[in-house]
């Protein structure tokens, strides 16, 4: 059997990625009373009075709730919610295992952006955070916008914000290590969503000139009559040549390939077209935009994708545990740009002295991850005057 | 220390009285491949071309959302969302002991119905049910009927359906042991809310002639300026004598007393006023309406409170698990009155030979309640034409 095959048995035969626990056996009458009433009453009259005891007399401080539209689920799509519950519930299992939080899968029956928005912040109060998941682009940015407004917990998009803190760590590591620098590069980044956006913007404050991002519809130019209003808006800072054209003429010299698109993008002979040593990150789910052999035997010197079956998987999952984890600890009201840039730099501080082609990036295994990340995060949430709790 | 000081202090220990445990182990490539990308789309893919798959490859057969927006917690009033989760919480835990169901706690942060409505309807792909609970009427009986008719998976206001098929069991007995009859015997209502008058109903359906109902402003009689449109309603066909007043002028003569509404409503003289051989169950959240020691002083011949720490707890927690977990185990679609009715019958039948004073309703902790229930309310389902599954 293949991994989807294997996949499919799996989840088959659990019937569901997670479940809830009790934390309190009612196994008397004298137990039921505490737990539920009558004596549940008195930590509803204390969060009556106070709301921040909710912190402390419920499960608020380490919950989140992963949700999604479905619009734009891994490469499959706008599949709808229900269809992407089961990659909402694969979240729920790593925010537990990676980040020991309670995460909560929220599937959504509708799309549009004002449902979306009023939705969560109706049942945000049970959250201790939100976690924004799979959702189209540009839906996506303005959800988030309109909820770390309106919200105050953390609001995150991790398809945006998890994704370009690790590429922009592996991207770093792998120029060094080809022995060039990120203000010189020439980068193109295939896939001009939110995830790529998210990339670009993170990447041109930590210094990168040359980006050109490419769409279905070809190269991201200002001008082009097909933009969306953020593809327009990223153009006026990105190809500078104002190259017209596709993604095979984006990629010719260039030095870095950032795949955040669709499955096949990428030829071999594309990658040969590239500069030396080039940097191939084809990070497509499930299926990349060009495989690793494929990539490497056409002459790519880094390679790195989404998957866990591949060496350097730049996966969002070295992210968001351990962001969540640090705002939780802190309870912070926001994430600001200075917690996300936080972790990227714990991230990189991991990589340290190993750092080789095959690891330019942490394994989503290291158990100093998470807690480093958390650490940083934390550490930056006070800084920033986001941090309601004193650890 | 007291119920209240021993409950705070337990939830102040555990901080939350459920967690979210994983399913499945993610501790190297291959395990995180399967139960995430790029596994994971397979199963996103079998649901998205059959959206039934949903109860195969997720936790979505299992799963109960318990959502309130706090307008009518306990006895405590309109304390908000937020200050209801201590509730909601063991709400879950009670759906996880005594159904073995994964319920998830919702509290909302708006109260208007229409965005309560809208709130279900965008998370309810997740979910196998939807429980409302302390949802203040009028607004819970517009909440549920609409939900009723927009969602495809089952909807219980449980003050309401739950309290009434507790309620109503119990006070058949308590009748019985009496030497009396429904049909001949007066009953008096006292709380004129969701619950009152979903028990209103229920008696009414069972064979109960006459039953007056009061409200905190006095008894409800046809035209009295002050009746909410659910009480003109049930006006209609309660105090057929048109008695107007006070809950002591209500209860004089009366045969049995149902409390579903504040502390300390019923005293001892009103109890002394009522017809031999009374009834009075005083279920006033966490404070009965009379306690018992005052009410058997005063002459009550059944006694039953809400609470777990005396005799008689005529409490929901016999029939919410096992009406969903009934529900859940046919997929159905909707929670029928037949349902219901019959997770009456099913409660009934515990009771049977053990029947005494102090025992009118089985107990919360009898290992039989929910399984006979279930299997009850799964027939019911299956005959009424709401079952999706074959057991």
């Amino acid at each position: 059997m293949n991994v989807y095959e294997r996949s499919l048995k799996l989840h088959k035969d659990l019937r569901g990625k997670y479940e809830i626990r009790s934390l309190v056996e009612v196994k008397d009458r004298d137990s039921l009373s505490l737990a539920y009433t009558p004596g549940v009453a008195q930590p509803c009259k204390e969060i009556a009075a106070d709301p921040s005891a909710a912190y402390l007399y419920t499960r608020k401080w380490n919950t989140v709730a992963v949700v999604s539209d479905g619009s734009a689920v891994l490469g499959l799509g706008n599949i709808g919610g229900l269809a992407g519950l089961p990659v909402m519930e694969g979240k729920a299992v790593l925010f537990r295992e990676f980040g020991g939080i309670d995460a909560i899968p929220i599937v959504l029956s509708g799309q549009d952006t004002d449902d979306i928005v009023k939705a969560v912040e109706m049942i945000a109060p049970s959250f201790g955070g939100i976690n924004l998941e799979d959702i189209r682009a540009p839906k996506c940015f303005e959800v988030e916008a309109r909820l770390k407004e309106k919200l105050d917990i953390p609001v995150f998009h991790d398809d945006q914000h998890g994704t370009a803190i690790v590429t922009g760590v592996a991207l770093l590591y792998a120029l060094t290590l080809a022995g060039k620098t990120l203000a010189k590069v020439r980068i193109v980044i295939c896939g001009a969503g939110s995830a790529g956006i998210a990339i670009c913007k993170l990447l041109q404050a930590s210094g990168a000139k040359h980006i050109v991002l490419t769409a279905s519809r070809g190269i991201v130019c200002e001008g082009e009559p097909w933009l969306s209003v953020a593809q327009a808006e990223i153009a006026k800072s990105t190809n500078t040549e104002r190259l017209r054209g596709t993604l095979a003429d984006a990629v010719r010299g260039a030095d870095g390939f950032i795949g955040v698109s669709a499955p096949g993008q990428l030829t071999k002979e594309m990658v040969e077209s590239m500069a030396e040593k080039p940097v191939v990150f084809a990070m497509a789910n499930p299926e990349p935009e060009i495989y690793p052999q494929d990539a490497l035997a056409a002459g790519a010197f880094v390679v790195g994708t989404g998957r866990s079956d591949f060496p350097n998987q730049i996966n969002n999952v070295l992210a968001f545990p351990g962001v969540f984890r640090g705002a939780l600890d802190v309870r912070a009201s926001d994430v600001t740009e200075g917690m996300k840039v936080a972790a990227a730099h714990a991230l990189a501080e991991l990589v340290g002295e190993d750092l080789r082609p095959e690891y330019v990036i942490p394994s989503a295994f290291d158990p100093r991850v998470a807690p480093a990340v958390a650490k940083a995060v934390a550490e930056a949430a006070r800084k920033d005057g986001v941090a309601r709790l004193e650890k």
